[in-house]
């Protein structure tokens, strides 16, 4: 379905009525018909006797063949190569032998802004050859090439199925502010900005947020920028991030909000699979499996998995390693098929001082990670929610109070018992894809050294 | 639909099967029953004989009646207060004078979380009386008041209602880098930060990244925060807001673009008619009246119909004034029964560099702005798209082309004749709504003094 199509001013002006422009990815429902396109010269083999041209358009790529190098004519007086805007009209055929079965011939091509220049990047190949951070440095080209596009087709969809997921449960959605007056979880990895002569930081995650509007809504998500000024540049690494956050009231502890965790990673699995046919196929992606319940494991089962599995010994150890993670998603692929694996009950110190300790044993928390391909994708939990316990507990740690009195009002003045998780889009879409780097999951990412496109 | 509830951690120790928990809204379709509802206690008006409590939860409120001094009990022996937190099991009955109809008799307190001091506004009014101010440094509490949801319940929506439209109509949603190495529009009012020892800005405006993603997607859309460092505190201004913008390629003109808002337009307003009912109610809102086709003006049109009709004479000035748009709207609403009017043809000097003029009169632009009830909302038009115009403007208007060279490769390696627009949704639900403030509009609005809560 398109909703608008705009011909040309040009040709406006003549009084030529035009065509409709068709997608690539509806050219097969037109077989037999003379129709238009629209796009970018992706490719040109120009042979004499037989030419191939492929167009890429906003959705897809349509290959056009002609016999006759005068149809190709209109590129060499106006000096087009690859990347140059053009307009096609052809006849649709069927090719068993061209990309989609089908092609164009006789076209008539017209050129709307021609590209004299080599773009710096080649666009044309199956493959994007050039190194990652050429790709990064040149994104503002590199994205074109159909491989970088589809990851981030993939990070679109899943937005959408993210939200949509959680509006049909109640959720409803909110913007919190990215510029505020103290960090949320350290001080440390926090960038800092001049506020009409006021110190004030970039927002690190709207974990205080969600929670407050907890009060509003009972259950809210949020979609946005988060920022961590870590200096650290690794493949791991990310400065700015899109996170994915939801917060929700009267649950009973952890477990009550995993199963909205798993709903969610279901519901952005089926969009991929229902909108995603020729991003998957295009980057050879194995949708996640996950059976009807997600396997679970407490923080201290695990380590004495880990032990008895790999004769490793980190069963006084406060976290899991990148190590344990991997092993711990095999176990689970193993054992259950899953590509997902809930690990529940972190020691309580290691955890953010919101967090809700376990009543039976303070030490672990009512808190999960969830491991996809084994790393870790998502880190939730029960908060806290009694005014009394957050004093305690900021004292306990040598917090200062006084950077959370707005966000302690809403304890102070009646909060359910409540949880969430964020997911960080980024790492799900480098899980899922397989690619080599968190920063090629980002649009135009942001990192140590890397301030521009 | 519930998805899951939570009982809480002492109960279930216990081994009591509770019953569900039924939202506010839905009791309605359980009378008769014994029913289990969980919230805050929003107003409690204690008589003796006959005793009235309200009961708020995330979606709206219940009133529940005893004759019975004793089913207060739990409430007085733990000293909870207005807005504790509790759940109520009581029989449904029908009852024409309480609101909604229905309340709730027979109750069974428990308290969740007690509040024993007394809120710092009065949540449990028909109106918060509170003065602005005095709400925004009170957000945390004042945007539990029913009145203070209903706002932002109406922005979540309009954001679902928005990106819903465009999905159907093969947009792609992006997240593009609020840390920017240079100011988008210009290089006053722009927050700096340190960015790893380098200078970096936060972003005005998602514009540049949307055009250079229409080389991607041809269609693109992001809800995101944009960053305004403008040193005012008027009823008018933020420092901080979110801007819903849309950018889309193989354009004609503008006038290919416009139908697109108003699609979208329409789309929004229609998910507030159907899935805001109460909060149309509790703010006494009147929906946005739009005809089959939102009126349009070129500016010179507009400015000679104010001097007609006004007789104020505007026709050497370059923009609108407020009092002008109050005229037009006024104009749009007599004469076409018209919330919305559309003014094109912006004068060209007076709008972003980017903008692509109107080819038969230059000093006009192919820009437009939408105008919602006598004031600006969205401001949109089509962009330049040839490489060399870009290098023209730049150098016309003496910016330095250096900060933008990233942002130029787009256009030097092919770009389609494209154009889109940015509506401030902080804008749309202030207008909408009427309320004094485009801060009342902001979950935690930034302005000049305002960093907190």
């Amino acid at each position: 379905m398109q909703f608008v199509f705009g011909h040309f001013a040009d040709e406006r002006k003549e009084g030529v009525i035009l065509m409709e422009r068709i997608r690539s990815t509806e050219v097969g429902s037109h077989v037999g018909e003379r129709i238009r396109v629209a796009g970018w010269l992706h490719s040109l083999r120009w042979l004499g006797s037989i030419n191939f041209l492929i167009l890429r358009d906003g959705w897809g790529l349509l290959q056009i063949v002609t016999e006759e190098e005068d149809d190709l004519e209109p590129l060499v007086s106006t000096h087009s190569g690859l990347e140059s805007v053009i307009a096609i009209e052809g006849r649709v055929v069927t090719a068993s032998q061209a990309p989609g079965g089908i092609e164009l011939h006789a076209p008539q091509i017209e050129v709307i802004s021609a590209v004299t220049e080599t773009p710096p990047l080649v666009l044309s190949k199956r493959q994007l050859k050039a190194a990652p951070a050429t790709q990064l440095d040149h994104a503002v080209v590199a994205n074109r090439h159909p491989s970088r596009r589809a990851v981030f087709r993939l990070s679109g969809v899943a937005m959408a199925a993210f939200r949509g997921c959680l509006l049909s449960q109640g959720f409803t959605e909110i913007q919190s502010p990215k510029i505020v007056a103290a960090a949320t979880e350290s001080g440390a990895n926090v960038f800092a900005l001049d506020y009409f002569g006021r110190p004030a930081y970039l927002s690190q995650s709207p974990q205080l947020y969600k929670q407050i509007m907890v009060g509003v809504f009972e259950r809210v998500f949020e979609v946005g920028p988060a920022f961590r000024a870590e200096p650290h540049d690794t493949a791991r690494h990310l400065n700015e991030f899109v996170s994915l956050d939801v917060e929700m009231g009267f649950i009973e502890d952890h477990f009550t909000v995993m199963p909205v965790l798993q709903a969610v990673m279901l519901a952005v699995s089926s969009a991929w699979r229902e909108h995603c046919g020729p991003e998957l196929t295009e980057l050879e992606i194995r949708l996640p499996r996950m059976p009807e319940q997600i396997p679970s494991l407490h923080f201290s089962e695990a380590k004495e998995l880990i032990y008895e599995r790999y004769g490793v010994d980190g069963r006084s150890e406060s976290d899991l390693s990148p190590q344990d993670e991997r092993w711990l998603g095999e176990w689970a692929w193993q054992e259950y098929e899953s590509d997902f694996l809930f690990v529940t009950g972190y020691p309580t110190r290691k955890r953010a001082f919101y967090t809700a300790p376990d009543p039976l044993r303070p030490e672990y928390s009512n808190s999960f990670d969830l491991l996809f391909r084994g790393m870790e994708l998502v880190s939730g939990g029960q908060r806290l929610h009694r005014y009394e316990d957050y004093l305690a507990v900021l004292n306990e740690r040598g917090l200062p109070a006084e950077p959370f009195v707005d966000y302690l009002q809403a304890f102070r003045y009646g909060m359910p018992p409540h949880g969430g998780f964020a997911i960080g889009l980024e790492r799900l879409v480098e899980q899922l894809t397989g690619i080599q780097s968190i920063k090629l999951a980002a649009l135009f990412p942001r990192d140590l050294n890397r301030l521009t496109p």
